[in-house]
């Protein structure tokens, strides 16, 4: 039996989200093709979550410009994410970390409204204070993109905020964030569909 | 709650199939961008099936080859396939043209084990009979492909054969083909995210 | 001579930007190639911006759920931004839509930080009143965007909010958005030419 | 002199066929970009096709969910089939792995009309029993295809047929499917080529 | 039988060249897709040059600049060339109508060493004096070039110079400057065969 | 204030121009993504220039037909490009290297209008003896084209000529190279913004 009339075009996102109950420390190395298909059998687009460490030295940056300064990443806890898509333009891949990184910006702000929240570029600030860190690349078969989000915030190299601080817990946080990403691929895909070309 | 370890990568392709019960006439002009959108709601790519008659004059041939002829498209019943994807390369519609033949090949070979079936290009033969018209082109926003299997043959201006004289029902025809269909695309999106990058 | 050792790397984004200083009703009309070189000289990929009445009939939509449902769209008093890039990826011009609208969002929650401002797709809500209308679309040569913000809100067919409740000087507004986005695709542009591939 | 009307659009394709007489053991290495270019000094696009056995280690494989399982490769004799197409679009050489094995299982179904013959995806069987291996992937400069058709099925992992029961001899069967694949590939061009846009 | 080892590389480009005999007068009309296809039966990309009069009205310009502006294009001899390619990517149309430029620039020096001629963009220059129109544009389902060379140039409306007073026979500089272009892109095809990708 | 009517669209390119004053002898290894980055600072898609000699051993090669020949590359004394545009597509980069080459070619004939220089593909000759070396491929994030032309010619492996003979300052020509690039590139960015589509 078909779909039926006018049935069946909700809910039809074909990235898979999973957020993963246990800690991992996140080193660099996690940012890799295939993570998810090889460590929890995701096949197919997807984002991961987990929360841990933030640990990345120099020889894993992918940013050459932090690399070139000696600079390195530090957070105590982050809620991490990993998302990878199996195409490999990596202008798309951008566009869809800055849309990651609005969709968090977004859930912090609905959970603490008082909060000065805002998106630069790939970064998430709590006024003058880093919330997050963020990188999107390619890899030979997939294009990847990590966000981190500060939990808590001793120890950083530079001025940060955490969710701790703004009272927002990390795994509910993590699931809204992958569900809020899912939602706005799909209502793109969804709006390539509707509109009649110009002249 | 977020969709559990390796759940979740089954069924996830994202092409809509819908079979409409009621008889169209097929004459060309339903080949353009959002014909199932608009006619029955579907949002998103779409195979569509419906069975009818198929009468294509020469000013709504889209094989110039044909128009130049003055050929025109004639069977007194088909079982149609309108396919829309919301991309715009032709090499893949015309690809993906080639994988749907094969799928209707497919599905008469198996009801009809002792029929000589063939696909040669974007044509089905049995023996030497034509059983099947097609056609892949660009619309200004999707790209879109018609595939019709003959039923009935009866004034047919070259030698054809139809689903009738092989004893194939064509409305389960029809629901096996666009299912065979919406596998092979889904088989191909999970084929790329399996292997990794040869040197 | 050449310009000097790691110079120039700066304020090369390849956008225009230009405020229209007269009043320009819109009628989904102007949502079509070269409108920005025709009527303003601009050559390359451009945004403009310009102040008036929105008043789109049906036969001008380009959002076909829109049209199907006989709806149209009427604001009193837009702000409107027309974006054209001179590129066919109908994907990357709606995530260049999204990234607009937050552009927007942000200019507005800066103005009036005690505004429940959010972007969901591509609309901007003040609370649960909409202050926007948008599309991305594809023409013949270009992918093109139009984004209007209501600065009035009278008469209008849903429940809305406007720049004026607000206390945001339209033209100023118009400015800064402007410049937001040329930013953010300049920081895409420089994104791209710092990461190393990963594995 | 130029070539005339209407002339000089037959037998262009660009794929080089060549059969290699002399056996060659596959372990999976052959299987990397230039494989063609620098042992037999084919240049472009080509498909190469040889006999031998088949020996593909689990550090060769480049399915992952094989790798991952632990899974090998083994064939007494097969023919072989390896293609490179200069561009880098995986999906593409994934239809083009499909259309292959399409041609690959119409060479059995000719030779011998009595057998069962299917193709699924990129596996073609006889009846239940898999006659074939194959992947498609991307290489730093190129997407690559393996076929392996079994020839002889002794020692096999899983149970097989192959050519040789059928009583088809491996050097004719492969070059009448490189003969099809090159057919195939000129048809689909030639395709592009002659169809109006629709609306 | 195959090709053989390392034969079959050369002479294999797809493009189809045509010159046609009978004088045509160029309006702007004749680059529309399919024209070749239509007129002389060529399937495929194909350049094809003819001899005759240019004279494109306003209305039938494809440079907005120059409708703009109210300009015409007027020789009263050329020898014009158009240029088809069934792919949708006007920036390698833009590519190959310069190289094409090219081509006729070379061929122009071969024969008139004296003669100081130069190609800017898509300009041909004797001296100061224009010898060339040209236009790269998109189809709904293709790329096209126009270029025209001055044979003779009473009447231009710019200061021009043409092939007849440098002495040079227009039907054989058509022929080499066809044969010229179908080389450099032969030659393009085997530069991405032969380079292995650097770090 | 926005750029105001109808200004804004000259020299909007977007590759930085660096001749870097102090000699680099080239083995080939400078060829590899971020090396005007990580060495000069440069971020975007750039041309660099230096001058120094030339000497890539067989291992270094990126061209495989010279590799497989035993093939090295040497030269006392050369002008050197290095051009990396940051996107993905190597038939672009070839493109873009005939035309890189083409600047070349005029820039000598500008000054020295009796030398009977000409392109052939991607390589330049003085009469039959060879001025240059190129090659265009693509790294694991950008396309690489390297251009050395001979300034001295002794102990060459083949025939060649160099700017000395010709009496041409490495300097000023490197920096017109450049120029004459940039302003090729920024003419094709403009073309695609003025034409509209043909039927």
């Amino acid at each position: 039996m078909s779909e039926g009339r006018g049935e069946g075009e909700k809910g039809r996102g074909v990235i898979i989200k999973y957020f993963h109950p246990m800690s991992i420390p996140y080193t660099g190395r996690e940012l890799r093709s295939h993570w998810a298909y090889v460590n929890f059998g995701l096949h197919g687009d997807s984002i991961v979550s987990f929360i841990g460490e933030c640990n990345v030295k120099r020889e894993n940056l992918v940013d050459l410009n932090d690399a070139l300064k000696g600079n390195y990443i530090y957070s105590p806890l982050m809620a991490h994410f990993i998302v990878e898509h199996f195409d490999m333009d990596l202008e798309k891949a951008i566009y869809r970390q800055r849309l990651l990184c609005g969709c968090a910006r977004n859930e912090i702000a609905i959970k603490n409204r008082a909060a000065p929240i805002s998106r630069w570029g790939d970064d998430i600030f709590l006024a003058d204070r880093k919330m997050s860190v963020s990188i999107a690349t390619i890899s030979p078969i997939s294009t990847m993109i990590h966000l981190g989000i500060n939990i808590e915030t001793e120890g950083t190299p530079v001025p940060t905020a955490g969710l701790g601080e703004l009272g927002i817990a990390p795994e509910p946080f993590a699931e809204r964030v992958m569900e809020a990403y899912a939602m706005e691929l799909d209502s793109i895909r969804l709006a390539r569909a509707k509109v009649r070309r110009v002249d």
